[in-house]
């Protein structure tokens, strides 16, 4: 017989050399089974192009499969995007969905709740969940969040939507304006469907990341112990919140156990809290620390100011509310603000000026263009109160 | 001594298991290094993360590592992008740009030519460069086609132009935007920097991708053979094409030899080549082959228009003359129309009316802004003409 001829030591070699290629073949099966497959659409191309045999719109026999995205599978930290939004909103949120997928989310796949003061419609439904990489949950607002509590004088509330009209203040005369303004004040973040995260990031219609994000936002926030984050900040419209900040004042007279020691006071007051500067962060984004707004601290705020009337005798907004309780209740130092997303809502951008970040982070904005360092921004004074390192070349982008 | 305790049995098998052990870190060592590696950074997590300290914008040790991108290694066409642009499109290049890497290129690295009348400027290499994921090429046009040609009536053209400033008609009194017609026309696709590829995708500063693209558009091409492709049509406005058709009937009556058997006339004459119906495919969006303007017959349909002088004494399009050509020269199954990758050129959109194919491909675009089935559009009359199938519920977005 043949076998007899092959001398044992070669014998050896070749069960040795079939040995190898079983291990070969066993960790190549394993690396396919656990994930780590190909990015580039090697592995499934293999199996794909025999299945697609849709010749017309792609032929399957004759192109490369589909390259499929891959689910995140690494650690994620208890977060999800929230968006408050109406069936109409619907297209005019696409884009700003997709943009967040495209920079971040498409890479760790985070969930996305969707809350409404009605029903959600199935297209709207149907449509998000085919952009969202995540989860996504739709919950609907309780009416009671949604409408004029008990205490508010409708004729005074109706009296001041009337003159607001008048000297023609933005939303001055909406109603559903001030239940968004007071709902993502106080509200928000009691939904049931919130109840199970530790960290959010808001998004609004219309909304634009500029650069890519490759790393867990959520997880820089809760290592770096950052309880609040901004990309933009301004001065708020004082005919808006004539009272806010005195109302502020007698809550805090009166909760000094409230205030942080290492506040930022500074940011929101340049008179050491006689007055309000208007400073506020620009809360169409936000990634925050559920926890800020389910303290006692806060909780406790925003029923002094909720009791006031302010959010319907004047048209207090949730982005003032939210600015003073985090400048007041927490460190200066949980307080970020991220320079390399990049961000626009209409009419500001967020675009770093430091060109490195924008190209590190394949940035498609226009620095000419950003907000951050203008006389009407208010980031520079954040960066400055803090001691904080402004980025190159801010000046040459100031006015 | 200790190795002759080991029966030989044994030994030959610890061999064994220590070649497989090898082999299996080398199987192991040549994933990673072919770009077959995890694609949701479980890999590169355990290098990475050990590697970047930087605690303060990005907690190195405590943050997942970023989720790096994998460069594509599959089977690739010769194909590229390819862009004419000023140095100060450079900011409305870039979402452009963004968007395409987004919905398709960051999957495939294609190449990307930029093309320009001066010298790109260091800033427009240096940015574009940051965003592709595929090989930047940088070219200048050669002078003599970036100007009036030696037998063009100087005068005469700026005749044209005078009264087409004077009716309004846009770009009418313009030199640049001719140079830039007849470019795109008769020479780009001669460009040294082109020479090596077989197929382009023509991007434009201010377009905009709807829909992923999860498969190989440039070897969907080759392998349907398809020449031409396209995503929206439209009509031309006659005033800047008066002569274009007659002396293109010139050309076919002396050329019969060039015109296709199985053409596609009846969508550019509607009284079989008496007059020209003014439809084109629209030129800001072109998947196409460079064979088809580097056959003999586009060579000399090309020479016949430019003698004919009609770029500057009119202001002919590179759109229906590139429509017309295909038209002509292609078997009309060569000449396709994608509906499922969603386009936008200010002020038209590209955005399936077939919801499945919306959902499909993560479409973030709104249906009812769609062009294609709209009674200017030619893209009713192609699928008419060619007996395709029209995507259902066409005639809802119709008018």
């Amino acid at each position: 017989m043949l076998r007899d001829k092959i001398p044992s030591g070669k014998e050896r070699l070749y069960k040795t050399i079939g040995l190898a290629v079983v291990a070969l073949i066993t960790i190549f099966v394993i690396l396919n089974n656990t994930g780590v497959t190909s990015s580039n659409g090697l592995i499934s191309s293999i199996t794909s192009s025999v299945t697609t045999q849709d010749s017309k719109t792609a032929d399957g026999l004759k192109q490369p499969a589909p390259v499929s995205p891959k689910k995140y599978s690494g650690h994620k930290e208890k977060a999800t995007f929230v968006t408050l939004a109406r069936n109409r909103d619907l297209y005019s949120l696409l884009p700003a969905i997709r943009s967040v997928e495209d920079r971040f989310n498409r890479k760790f796949n985070y969930d996305w709740v969707f809350l409404n003061d009605e029903e959600f419609s199935e297209e709207f439904k149907r449509v998000t969940t085919a952009l969202i990489s995540g989860t996504t949950k739709y919950g609907v607002i309780p009416k009671e969040q949604w409408q004029l509590p008990d205490f508010i004088d409708k004729e005074k509330a109706a009296n001041t939507r009337k003159e607001m009209a008048e000297k023609g203040i933005i939303y001055g005369d909406s109603i559903p304006y001030r239940y968004m303004c007071r709902y993502e004040s106080g509200f928000f973040y009691r939904h049931e469907l919130m109840a199970d995260y530790e960290y959010y990031w808001r998004v609004e219609p219309d909304v634009k990341l500029y650069c890519d994000i490759d790393y867990d936002v959520f997880r820089f926030m809760k290592k770096n112990d950052k309880k609040y984050a901004f990309t933009i900040s301004i001065k708020e419209y004082a005919e808006t919140i004539k009272t806010l900040w005195e109302t502020t004042r007698e809550f805090i007279t009166s909760h000094q156990e409230y205030i942080n020691k290492n506040n930022m006071l500074d940011f929101i007051s340049d008179d050491e809290g006689y007055s309000y500067n208007l400073c506020h962060f620009w809360s169409n984004f936000e990634i925050a620390s559920l926890d800020l707004w389910r303290s006692d601290a806060y909780t406790a705020y925003f029923d002094h100011l909720d009791k006031s009337g302010g959010f319907f005798y004047e048209r207090w907004g949730d982005a003032p509310i939210h600015s003073i309780a985090a400048a007041l209740f927490l460190d200066r130092n949980q307080i970020h603000h991220f320079d390399n997303i990049g961000y626009y809502h209409p009419p500001f951008h967020s675009c770093s000026v430091d060109e490195d970040v924008r190209m590190k982070n394949k940035c498609d904005c226009n620095p000419a263009d950003d907000f951050t360092w203008k006389s009407y921004s208010c980031t520079t004074k954040f960066y400055t109160v803090n001691g904080l390192t402004k980025p190159k070349n801010w000046q040459i982008y100031a006015d």
